[in-house]
This record gives C-alpha cells, structure tokens and sequence, in this order.
C-alpha cells in the first residue's frame, strides 16, 4: 500500500463543486472515477479544500491509498488521460502514510478577482465577479491591514460551519489593480480559512471600495465575532485556491 | 447621419474569426446581425483588425454609420443586450465622419500567452498555448530586443498578405514569467502588424526558448526577408489583441 498525493487543477464552472453528489457532477467525484478506472480499486480521495460550486483551483490537493503498482509519479500522466479537460493533475507524488492533507498545518493561498470596469470582459466570464461601479482602491488596500495576523475570524464564517476554533492567522492580503484590463486582484495567504472566509472578506473589502464600510472600522468588524456586521458573501466565481504548502517534507517516507 | 465607433472585447473560442463568412459565426457577423436589429438598418461594420479564428480581443475597433437617433454612447448598453456574452462592446462614441480604423495611424498592442509547465492549467485551455519543455526565458528575452524598431518585417508574414508595405515599427515587447501559474507573458506594441507577424514573432521565440535559434540570430533573420527563416506560426487561442490607440481626438466632430 502506497499514499499517493495529487495537485489537482480545475475550471469549476461546470462542477458542483469538490465534495462528491449522488447526482451532480463534482470534482471529487470525477476524481474517484478516474482512479478507479485506472486502478481498479474503489478509491476514495481525500481533499485539503472542499470547494464550493463555481470555485476554481490551480493547486488544490488530494490523497488516496493504492496497492497499484503504477509508480506515484506516473499518476499524473495516466489519469490526465482518463480527466476532461476542465480538471488537470499537476503533479503527483508518494507521500508518508499518515498524512492527512486537512489535518496538517499548512499555508494556503486564495486569490479572487474583480472585473471593475463599465462593462464584463468576455475571457473572464466564468473566473471573475464583473462589478461596474467605482470602487476606492486605495481604501481597499488600507482595509486589508486590518486582517494581518492571528484574529478570531468568526464574523468572517458562514454558518452551519463545524470547527473547534474560529481563530486564524492571515500572513499577507494584497489588493492590486492592473491598468489595461482593470481587474482587481485579492490575493490572500493564511494558515487555514473558515467556511466562505474568503469570500466574506472579500465582500467586506467590496463595501470599503463603495464607501459603504469605513477602513477603519474592519478592525471593529473582526473584533465583533458577528457575521452580521461583515459584508455579503461575494460570488464563487471570482475565487480560486492558489496553493497549499505544507511545512514539512511529503516524500519522507519508504518507496 | 453619424459615424460611430465601438471598443469590442471577445472571446474568440467558438468564432470563426472576424471576418464575416456566409455560413459560420464570426465576430463582424454577430456585430453586423445585433446592429441591424437594434437600428433596422443594414448595417456593415469596418472592423481595425481582422483577427483570426480563434484569436480574443479586449479592444478590437469597429465603425458604421447610422441614421438612428440613438446616442453613440447608449449604443454600447443597447448592443450588448442582443450579443451573447462571449462578445461585449466596451464603449461606443461618435467619431468624426472621415475616420477609418484601418487607414488611420494608431498604435497596437497584442498578447500572447503561454502556459509553461508539465500539464496545462484548465482555466486557459481556450486562451493560452499550452507548452511543457524547457523554455530559456532570458534568451527569449535577449531576442526579444532585435525586433525593437523600424524593421522590414517581410520574414514575418504569412504568404497570401497584401500589402504596400512590410516595413513596420515595434515600440516594445515584453517577454515575463510569473512564479505561480508559469505562464509566459509577451506583450507587443507597435504602429501595425503584418498578417499573422505577432504569431510568428512568437514562434521565433519559442524556438529561441527551445535553443533552436541563437537570440544573436533574430536580427538576421529580419534581415534576411525570408519567411522560412523566421519560426512556426504560434497557434492563434494564445494571442489576444490588447488595444489601439489613435493619436488624434476621435470624438472631434459635431454631435
């Protein structure tokens, strides 16, 4: 028995998203039908980030135990083959038998992105949240300081979410704008995020930008542990899970 | 009488370029169809730049002349209610009457995109060229500098072209990499381009990546004026045209 680990990409617009549906298409479950296919064996993956239905992914990660001789590595090419192409292995690898990708420290990265302009552009459609009105940028940019570090995030969660701690660590939150495209990017890296955190963040840092939520009142927001007081979820579309590190060597473990 | 022009961003994927054809969707047949229906004039729009199938814009220009009563600037909102959303006009203005977006000088500037690493990343299977070998980016880069300028293009240019002339200016050309996604980014400015030059331009270097051609070599192949000195043709869904810039006021014309 190996533990095989995979980097899995994916376009999630035409998915319910990662957890697997009796009967709706979901990334996971594309996931265990391919390895089954390939191996024969009735898989089950493990994902690190269930995303939601329309979230994208350029490195999210799942494991799963195998008695297949196909070499870890080879993984990647032979169910690529048997994935649409809407959902792409990066890599894959053997990593030690207790790992478990949710039950590891790690840091992930989000990134979502906002078309901010009179009108959508076309290429974005699926990846983006089209928003014309103006938004302060530079409000936007002071807001973010407010998530640094370790807080309690529990305005920033969506209820019905089960977790011991709602305190998290948000190491760094960048907010740029290009000039050609005008598509704002949020980019932000934590030790873990609580149900739609990011997109709750996100739809606070929106109603900075409209004026409606002063930069310096997040800091209060966050203290106040009341989802109320946040602003809205902003929409699945817009999101996509950048990376997750894991602080330690994965392939520690006997081939 | 007025003449008006439209800024027009498209996803190209499911078009069978610009130019309109008799039984297959292009852009100018969509644009030429919305227009009709919306003024009930038989109306034909001159398009800046006829891009190939395949190949997405953010500004791509096209002109007409309308007798209707509505406002230049409504017809943006009007248009793209009857335009599916892979195709959007960004903005629509009354340009003076003797303004022709091909017969006018204008600054250029297209994108080329290619994703750079083992496997391809799901969310630019319509809009980047996938491609896994090595690829030497300061080679690409060094390259890059010899097609800065005046230069008789002529080795750039697809057979079939008629032209006066194919000696063309290049302002810039940026060849970058970012860490996270490796996908290469070469953008190009310049007062025009010859049928299918950028897609040769970058060809050539890809080859340069490959170690195929020498960076010292470019400028003799330009000089050379010989097609089959220069690269392959980079396949069209990784070029997109950026925008053209006029150097005149546009709108200098009585409304």
């Amino acid at each position: 028995m190996k533990r095989v680990m995979l980097i899995v990409s994916y376009d999630g617009t035409n998915y319910h998203g990662w957890q697997i549906q009796p009967s709706a298409a979901t990334i996971e479950g594309m996931l265990n039908k391919a390895i089954c296919s390939l191996t024969g064996e009735a898989i089950q993956v493990i994902g690190a980030s269930r995303t939601d239905a329309g979230v994208h992914a350029l490195g999210n990660v799942a494991v799963f135990d195998t008695e297949s001789r196909i070499p870890a590595e080879k993984f990647s090419y032979a169910l690529n083959q048997r994935l649409p192409e809407d959902i792409v292995i990066q890599k894959s690898l053997q990593v030690f038998d207790f790992f478990h990708p949710r039950h590891c420290d790690c840091k992930k990265t989000y990134e979502y992105t906002i078309v901010n302009r009179a009108f959508p552009l076309p290429e974005y459609r699926n990846t983006a949240y089209f928003y014309y009105g103006t938004l302060d940028l530079k409000k936007m940019q002071k807001a973010a300081e407010a998530f640094l570090g370790e807080h309690d995030f529990a305005a920033f969660c969506s209820a019905g979410a089960q977790v011991q701690s709602t305190v998290r660590t948000i190491y760094s939150l960048e907010v740029v704008k290009d000039d050609i495209e005008e598509k704002i990017r949020i980019r932000v890296q934590g030790n873990g995020f609580l149900y739609n955190m990011v997109r709750i963040l996100v739809g606070t840092l929106l109603e900075v930008g409209k004026g409606a939520i002063l930069p310096e009142d997040v800091e209060y927001i966050i203290a106040s542990c009341d989802r109320a007081q946040a602003g809205p979820t902003a929409p699945a579309k817009g999101l996509r899970l950048l990376q997750i590190e894991y602080p330690f060597a994965l392939d520690n473990c006997s081939k």
